[in-house]
């Protein structure tokens, strides 16, 4: 198979025309317009002649693992936000890098560094290109750029059975890194969406979030050490389980985004694989009465693997729980260790106590397999197919984006109205139409981790337009009401007007100056979160 | 009751002359040396009179909140440390500050910064002065110097119940926030060694260790967001269950030691009062075969609130588990949600299979009591009674000191057997005698942290000499067997070289201008971490 240049994910795996026209059609009808005919999906060749010649040649020493070949550039140009899609399937790749850099030690990081440092060519880290704010969107800023993609430095190095720990090289990828350590009976569990096509260094750089709906719910608390290339040097923690000397180095290459070095790899913490499996779908008449359950669970301390919300509008384009209208909670626990009965009987008590209904009760297995069928099964199905739906919408005129936040339980009321209102009518002002759908994906015993979908008919050629006003307006919505404006998306260039307000003012200072220290070049991901 | 002003804790709670003989000559008995006639504890008096006059008046601007009495200044002087205590007990409180400043708000503290960067004053930040790294020693450097305590700052200003957290101000003490607390059916439960004499703030600022075996180590968990003023402003972030947004700003606060600035409140996360407790004593014939107990529980993700292993030394010097020569680990689960009984039941299993005996079984309490008697309430009891009792040492000539560490259970063994060996050895080079002893206090999936007590006889006049080659034994070995120079006790001025060579050396670059930056006179804590 083969990655798409403008798509998200495999090219072969794309929504068929028939299936394109049978969710468009639907959808049309909810906006109450006639069905759109598709538009012709970009051809690369379109792509390529189209694309800005390059502003810069790889510099000399490190030309021997650089590629300034168009398709390479094509290829490094952007993420997978919903922006990126749409300049994509337009050919326009003017924001593509002047060349790509695939170094294939750290060593060659270091050297590739050096070389740029002395030119003023911007560096942009790129993992698996799938962020969705921008992160990686190095070039076409008037300034030489590379993208220095750590495709090469991928692999297990090491493997900790007794710490149960692996040393991974940070342009691994979610499948080659679990089939290298799941032969082990180990497993790092760090399923997010974009699980297939992302990389461990992407992850730790933006702080993903992934599979556990709580206690250890982003790549954070996975991380034992971390080396990072800088300008300025190795960048190398130790491996500790914990240690309280000074201020946490990890935590400040941890949401680095690619602004202080490179990541090329780490420790991480793993799991064994689970063998006991509980689950169950518990529907509630109305969205807020399962987030109580949520919140109610979140503070029982049972920590369940799986607690996702849905609600009704999410369930019905997702195809799950058969358009009762009700929101539904998909609950897991998972252990190697122990059968998982009063664990689950005690969360599904709880879910019940809260008004939810579970007519088919909890399933068990004890072999490792996951419970096949039900609510959960097809969730994860319509998951992963989410961003392929996505990107095919953009031939039909129609927007699909997503955008998530997190907030306190005594905010979470008023937030999911208050968010859901502005962007409802944000989504009418600028579309005329549209809906807004709303999970929620990670539990914490203060709060939540509400994760929101929106989609509207978009006209071609505005498209860019009409969507940075309903970006504007949702985050604007979400800062209101006292979210943040990324759980685990990360900040990239289209969430930096918000995070500037949101951080504290002393600590933008400090990164400011960490920068200045550590890159005084200023080479590395400008525009990203300074 | 008044806190002694060299000693640990309230003068009244010191140890009487008898029961220091018993002790005493019980150690004096194992080192093979006759007892020790206890010297007469020293007199406020006779430290006030020794006191160097003070070098700095406080600045107009804040005298009206300062104090420059010898009294005041003596009593700031010091932290806990050992050396500490010898100083002390020598009447030699040559590091006091010149003057003490007290500020009853935000805008006190930013005002006492601005006066004393004016005057290049230095400012140590002083919560409960219980440091035992030198992290409160501002003074007798050569250079004015003023210790700000926060003791004013105190107080539960608000609380969310929803969200289950609480916004606290700095310079609480444990006691009186969980008086405020525990009304609500809430608790902070962070309880250090120092508890009752620590403060929110320093807990903050040195990361500090608490109650919990598992999952909520240490305070970092518990905050949800900072306040903290700096010479540069107030940074203060906003309340967050998480947040994906750039490095944590909180991270960077944590563990700060007073080097950037002024803690002066915090949300924190806080627990229901627990209702159910299940607890249990496994005994081991060897201390490794429980820390194999401890792995297993460690990694099955049953969370227990307690799970210490103490070796037959420590069990035998604490009064627990009469004598047999067995490690002991103590067990427990609380949980304000659900009976522990399968909790309990598996975690005792797994002990079993590691080889640990249970006679007693487990205890379980639903009424929010905890159990009564046994080697856990023994425990607890000798746990709080320690550090008097080194206070006490001092007069009979007795070093007891401690020391801790944290390192991934592939090393722990290795680490054990050489830190053992190493202190023992520079024991008995040193003092001629000694024992060292051991207990596991924290959990990690990946790796525990050990702690460390050292007991040796010592000569007058020479202790601090003889500490200062111990203490450098202690932390060499430490750190030559892959252990961090401490989990939770903070770095401060004792550990400041070790950890120099622990962190990333980008990581220190990126420390010391931020600090740079956000204190540009560098005057807090000077000496501290940089």
């Amino acid at each position: 198979m083969r990655r798409s240049f403008w798509a998200w994910g495999w090219e072969e795996r794309l929504p068929s025309a028939e299936a394109l026209r049978s969710a468009g059609d639907q959808l049309s009808a909810l906006f109450g317009r006639p069905p759109e005919q598709a538009r012709p999906l970009p051809r690369l060749e379109v792509a390529i002649a189209g694309l800005p010649r390059s502003g810069a040649a790889p510099p000399g020493s490190i030309a021997a693992f650089c590629d300034a070949s168009p398709e390479a550039r094509v290829r490094h140009a952007y993420g997978r936000a919903w922006p990126d899609l749409v300049r994509g399937f337009g050919c326009d790749f003017s924001a593509a890098p002047d060349f790509v850099c695939t170094p294939g030690s750290e060593e060659e990081v270091a050297r590739a560094l050096e070389a740029c440092a002395v030119r003023g060519i911007a560096v942009t880290p790129y993992g698996g290109g799938t962020s969705v704010v921008g992160g990686v969107e190095g070039g076409g800023r008037g300034r030489p750029a590379c993208a220095l993609d750590l495709a090469r430095l991928s692999g297990v190095l090491e493997l900790d059975p007794v710490s149960r720990a692996a040393r991974i090289q940070a342009g691994s990828l979610g499948p080659d890194l679990e089939a290298a350590l799941q032969p082990h009976g180990l497993t790092l569990r760090h399923f997010p969406q974009s699980f297939e096509f992302s990389t461990l260094g992407g992850w730790i750089a933006t702080r993903a979030g992934g599979h556990f709906a709580t206690l250890q719910t982003r790549i954070d608390d996975a991380v034992e050490s971390v080396r990072m290339i800088t300008p300025a040097g190795a960048w190398a923690s130790r491996r500790f389980p914990s240690s309280g000397a000074g201020p946490n180095p990890d935590r400040l290459a941890l949401g680095s985004e690619g602004i202080l070095g490179v990541i090329t790899e780490a420790w991480v913490r793993l799991h064994p694989v689970p063998r006991y499996r509980a689950s169950a779908t518990v529907a509630f008449a109305d969205f807020l009465g399962g987030a109580r359950a949520c919140r109610a669970i979140a503070q029982s301390g049972l920590y369940p693997a799986n607690c996702r919300l849905i609600d009704a509008a999410e369930a019905m384009l997702n195809g799950v729980g058969g358009g009762t209208g009700e929101a539904l909670l998909l609950l897991a626990f998972e252990s190697a260790d122990h059968p998982l009965d009063p664990w689950m009987t005690r969360a599904l008590q709880i879910g019940l106590d809260a008004g939810g209904t579970c007519p088919s009760g909890a399933t068990y297995r004890d072999s490792g397999e996951r419970a096949g069928g039900g609510a959960s099964a097809k969730w994860r199905e319509a998951f992963f197919a989410a961003p392929y739906l996505q990107s095919g919408f953009v031939s039909l005129g129609i927007l699909a984006d997503t955008f998530e936040t997190a907030c306190i339980w005594d905010r979470f009321e008023a937030l999911h109205a208050a968010v859901g209102a502005s962007v409802t009518d944000a989504l009418r002002r600028i579309c005329g139409a549209g809906i807004v759908t709303c999970r929620i994906t990670h539990l914490y015993p203060d709060g939540a981790a509400p994760y929101f979908t929106m989609v509207a008919p978009v006209r071609a050629g505005a498209e860019l337009e009409q969507w940075r006003e309903i970006k504007a307006a949702a985050s604007e919505a979400v800062a209101a009401a006292g979210g943040t404006i990324t759980h685990h998306h990360a900040v990239g260039r289209t969430h930096r007007p918000w995070y500037g307000r949101e951080r504290p003012e002393p600590f933008a200072a400090a990164l400011r100056a960490v920068k200045r220290e550590i890159d005084p070049a200023g080479i590395l991901n400008p525009g990203v979160l300074l």
